[in-house]
């Protein structure tokens, strides 16, 4: 195990009913707060009118920014940056998924900051301080309910990037696993394939010997997922496999899952990252595109901990040989069996494209200082793909 | 899966070498430092020169507060918060396990109670605030460093009780795993009983239906705990198991695991106090007496846990009943391979004294609010560690 800091200060609100406490929470930091949310899910679902209920009973003054779309933009959170400066808001509250809380955390960051935001996400800016952010979950798959990341897409080159800061990490995250009952069959399966695919993308960053705590740690949330989401897909409203989903994805990407492993990049992310910018797919959709192919791709190198894998989450018997391939393939059948498309081909992405999905993920593997991680490489990861 | 709040803001710092950041992280919280421990080991094994070197660096003023022992006493805490007061330090910095940092957190609570502080350990008053407590951890297996409890015996009716509160919570925890490499066979084999009891106290409190969040990671972190100790019983220096089982014991009793299950009562080590109060034992030698008597206790209530339980740590087949039954007989076991005493008998603790140790746990289960440990369950559960 490598040396490591793990604090993660988030105070974490859990269960039915538990959005009745935004307000009280939201006023302990401040007294104007810019609700930030999607499109019209939350008004359908109800989750609006209780957030908004709560506010009010707090006496809390409502600044509405509406219009977040997953893979977020860059121009949109601008906006909000400009709004939130204008109203002299002191608190941001994110109502929703990944793409919501990322655009509220970019807001609170940007708000305080006297240059071009992106800097941020290009790491030529640290981030020296930030609006009190506190989300309410409404689709559970990013963790950024409980971690300090945010990823944004600019329109200019379509290119998707991240930035990390302690002053963006969420003070309160409350998850009321009843707010995804109205969650799609098909968002639910991407959750899962996202938040597979964060704990898989640390996992095959160590040996297996290496790192016992990580790996039982890993492959008891992954089992968690899939048994959770199978019940998901046949149940929406199953109180008990949304909670377990929703609080096993938080801890999937929450730092826990990592700490310990040393320098953890995220290969499948980045080239997943390129997918979503150019083709606006969801981005769990566009993982489940990557990450069967990736194993493959990497299948020499992690041959001992892949087999590992199968005979944990597979029960796969074996030589390592034997027992790696099978999981990648059972790994692929299952995202297939959530009703994920699992190759470029099937998601109607033409083998002629690589070189250009190569080329814009190749950008960022530079700026996350990814040598490995050539045109070349990234060309032949995608072909794994096809 | 139950409502929850989950919050654990301390800041853990692990690895090798990294004592040296104490006297920065101390210098956070104040200027003159109360210095809590135990005996001549850590000036044995150097970690008492590193300490007080980082915190003579960063300029502190130091108060030194020795000689805790383990099952620590309430006279010498009171003894500590004397010197507190006397001295005014404003920080209080733990260097050693359980009963240290016990100790440090009673003194820190302690010192700013106008009150008997024997009132927090049978929850008549609230703790309304404490000194910042931060610590340096030389024995891995209470998670005090990570949680919000402490444990202390008073000597009037060899009372030992604990209390809780986010005001003692550590600040900051330092794990150096090369701080274990001179703990002994014994207490590295009772660390790994204190870590499995905890976990194993929360795994029963649920079906196995409700709780594959918890369960898994329960799972996981058993088999971690298990073979490291293994790995670190031919090899006390191994850096790498000693640092699974460090950060494997932190997250058994931090409050990860308990999160959602509701209300969860710790018989086993609620007895066990009874028995390490009366006889001065070891509190993990005490444990490996009681957990697998206490699971035969359970049998037909946990027969289906009990189960799943052995399947997946012991790989066990067949019936429930016969699973169940292997797996409390493995884990019995595997207490005698790590070298540890796993009867009543075994110790040399006669069954004429099984009326005494329930007569002392009662008072215990009453505070504790565990109506169904009456004296005769109690004794019952002891017949069962003959």
């Amino acid at each position: 195990m490598k040396n490591f800091i793990f604090e993660n200060p988030t105070k974490i609100i859990f269960g039915r009913g538990q959005i009745s406490q935004a307000g009280k929470e939201v006023a302990r930091f401040g007294r104007k707060v810019l609700l930030v949310y999607g499109l019209e899910s939350i008004k359908k679902n109800g989750i609006y009118d209780q957030v908004i209920s709560s506010l009010q009973e707090a006496g809390l003054k409502i600044v509405e920014f509406p219009g977040v779309k997953s893979n977020p933009m860059l121009a949109h959170a601008l906006k909000g940056i400009a709004l939130a400066r204008e109203t002299q808001v002191d608190v941001v509250m994110a109502v929703g998924g990944g793409s919501v809380i990322d655009t509220a955390k970019t807001i609170a960051a940007g708000v305080q900051a006297d240059h071009d935001v992106w800097d941020f996400f290009t790491y030529k800016k640290p981030v020296l301080g930030a609006l009190p952010v506190l989300t309410v979950l409404t689709l559970a798959a990013s963790a950024s309910e409980m971690n300090p990341a945010a990823v944004m897409t600019r329109e200019e080159g379509m290119q998707k990037f991240s930035f990390r800061s302690p002053h963006i990490q969420p003070r309160v995250s409350i998850l009321d696993p009843t707010a995804l009952f109205s969650l799609s069959a098909a968002y639910s399966a991407y959750s899962a394939v996202d938040a597979i695919s964060h704990l898989l993308e640390s996992y095959f960053n160590n040996e297996e010997t290496d790192s016992p705590f990580q790996d039982r740690l890993a492959e008891g949330l992954i089992r968690t997922i899939m048994e959770s989401t199978e019940i998901i897909l046949q149940e929406p409203a199953n109180y008990n496999a949304r909670a377990n989903m929703m609080w096993a994805t938080t801890w999937a990407f929450n730092g826990l899952p990592a700490a310990g492993l040393g320098r953890v990049t995220l290969p499948v992310h980045m080239i997943e990252h390129s997918i979503s910018a150019i083709y606006d797919i969801a981005h769990g959709a566009g993982l489940a595109l990557v990450l069967p192919g990736w194993m493959r791709y990497t299948f020499e190198k992690n041959v001992r901990k892949l087999a590992w894998l199968a005979r944990e989450i597979f029960r796969s018997e074996g030589s390592d040989e034997n027992a790696a391939a099978e999981g990648i393939g059972k790994m692929k059948d299952w995202f297939a069996s959530i009703g994920c498309s699992t190759s470029l081909t099937d998601a109607g992405i033409p083998e002629n494209d690589i070189d250009k999905i190569a080329e814009n993920a190749f950008v960022l593997a530079q700026t996350w200082q990814l040598p490995d991680y050539t045109r070349d490489v990234i060309a032949e990861v995608l072909r794994h793909c096809r």
